[in-house]
């Protein structure tokens, strides 16, 4: 085989070099036409080498404390010996590029670790606060040999059903108290979650916790239960006291490791390709109507008369999709 | 010209019948294709009779008290004299159809309101939140009669970009204390709010609500206006003790009636247009691949490959395409 343009990007990511995994994932998210190809053939060349990772996902409401819980959760799994990958999924702004708390002060003690990796990933404003990308960075952490990759968004409902299709399980983080009953009261919510954690048990919050975990244990007990059978356990704890993380850690670990062995989680990683197969489709459908030189052509005119209040919309795309199937 | 397959409900719709409106809406967001052109031709004709309402998303997380605070407000339209279409927009949960908490029971007073239509629609997973056919349900509504438009949205970033997308201004519902500050600070969710409303301002809320309302003031004095020059005014409101609810809606109807005589309403609506343009062109597009024979001959042998382990996504994703464009 001839040497490919992304060999030398894919060896030094291969190799463990920080900067190359980071190159690697801006390649991938690059919406530059001339990054497509090579993006798309290093993502080919990761592939066989990827799927070693325990694919995680941590969502909750902002305030819920999922950063500092991650931070506690991935120095644990760097003392028991794995290398971890955080994408931090930013959705909560695709005009000004990010929120005010940078990630490097959110994720203290983790962002100065050797052994993990942290990637914040703005969502593009497309897959429900999702990273457009983030199935292909999976890939790339996992090739580069992070062996517990963590997906960290804000949850919403939405947002645990687009990483509920590209984890291999779900931790959900909830706060007791005022409007916590509504927050959890959410099926969809709650129907993503594997295991649930209450955080933020500490200074005074601990007896409206307890009462919170019971409710949702009751709750649960109405829902269905998960495709792999189980209920999702309430958990309590504490990321600022220490308190809690190593059992949560365990129940992680254990389920990890059950869904593995059962071939669950080949499985179901297998059914999530139809999900990638389809939002790879559809992208390709896009560039390719968007970059035809008829379309190209014809677009400005079409959305000048748009504009003017001569057509609609409706008429428009009906106008321009006629014109790319002639 | 000849008589169409939907004047009949047309003319119904445009006489004002609830029924003929529901139905519409059933139609448009129906996912079958044989409704497809039925759905399309409905809106062609709706759409020289719409654009007469003001439409307002209401956003903000679970808990912030939206439904009552609608059910307030669209109250109070009603007694000035508007018909008012509530479209609930529900991300809840696409697995189980919908919240524990029915529509009907969270908007009590306007459920039972002739002058007033709630429509609860899934988002069916794409948009971000909002719901696939959201657009054309607001121009089904107007060409109804219905002339306040209010599309409430669980938002968090994300689902608030796309209500702005189809909106002439946003109301931003927040309540005081405890994580509130991390709701604030989150620059999306506030850079789509055309006013902030500190709701549940009662029971002891009082002081919190008042010191949050100060501090948000202070925050939004650090970002740029919205597109229009002003800032979002906070607002405290309590819907259960009705104050400052009027003034609410003095705010919201005082500033769509200035944004409307500015032109500015009919410029954004133009520019939103573009995005409509474009999500019905990525509808067309995957609907043609999904529904091609070829496609429909191909894709059980090729996803069965996935499923045994011997094609990639992406590598299936290549030769689906290819069959599609030979």
């Amino acid at each position: 085989m001839s040497p490919h343009p992304t060999d030398h990007l894919f060896n030094a990511l291969r190799s463990g070099e920080r900067s190359a995994l980071a190159q690697a994932i801006t390649l991938v998210e690059s919406t530059r036409p001339e990054d497509q190809d090579l993006a798309r053939e290093l993502v080919r060349q990761c592939l066989p080498f990827s799927g070693g990772a325990h694919r995680i996902g941590i969502t909750g409401i902002p305030g819920a404390g999922k950063s500092t819980l991650i931070d506690a959760l991935g120095m644990r799994m760097v003392e028991e010996g794995h290398t971890v990958a955080v994408l931090a999924i930013d959705p909560s702004s695709s005009r000004s590029g990010g929120s005010i708390l940078g990630d490097k002060t959110r994720m203290e003690r983790l962002a100065q670790e050797p052994k993990a990796f942290i990637r914040p990933s703005p969502t593009g404003g497309t897959l429900g606060g999702v990273g457009r990308r983030t199935r292909e960075t999976i890939i790339l952490c996992e090739a580069a040999g992070h062996d517990r990759v963590l997906i960290e968004t804000v949850g919403i409902g939405q947002n645990e059903l687009s990483v509920d299709r590209m984890t291999d399980l779900n931790v959900l983080l909830m706060i007791g108290g005022a409007g916590d009953e509504l927050q959890g009261i959410k099926r969809g919510i709650m129907e993503a979650a594997d295991i649930i954690a209450l955080t933020k048990t500490d200074g005074g919050n601990e007896q409206r916790n307890a009462q919170a975990a019971q409710d949702l244990r009751q709750a649960l007990q109405l829902m269905p239960p998960r495709s792999h059978g189980a209920r999702a356990p309430v958990l309590l704890c504490s990321a600022v006291q220490n308190k809690g993380t190593t059992e949560l850690l365990a129940q992680i670990e254990e389920l990890a490791a059950g869904l593995g062995a059962t071939g669950y989680t080949r499985q179901r990683r297998r059914e999530q390709d139809h999900g990638w197969l389809r939002s790879t489709i559809e992208e390709a459908l896009l560039l390719g109507f968007f970059t035809d030189p008829r379309i190209q052509a014809a677009l400005p005119a079409v959305e000048a008369e748009m504009d003017k209040g001569d057509r609609s919309p409706f008429d428009a795309a009906a106008e321009l999709l006629r014109l790319y199937k002639s």
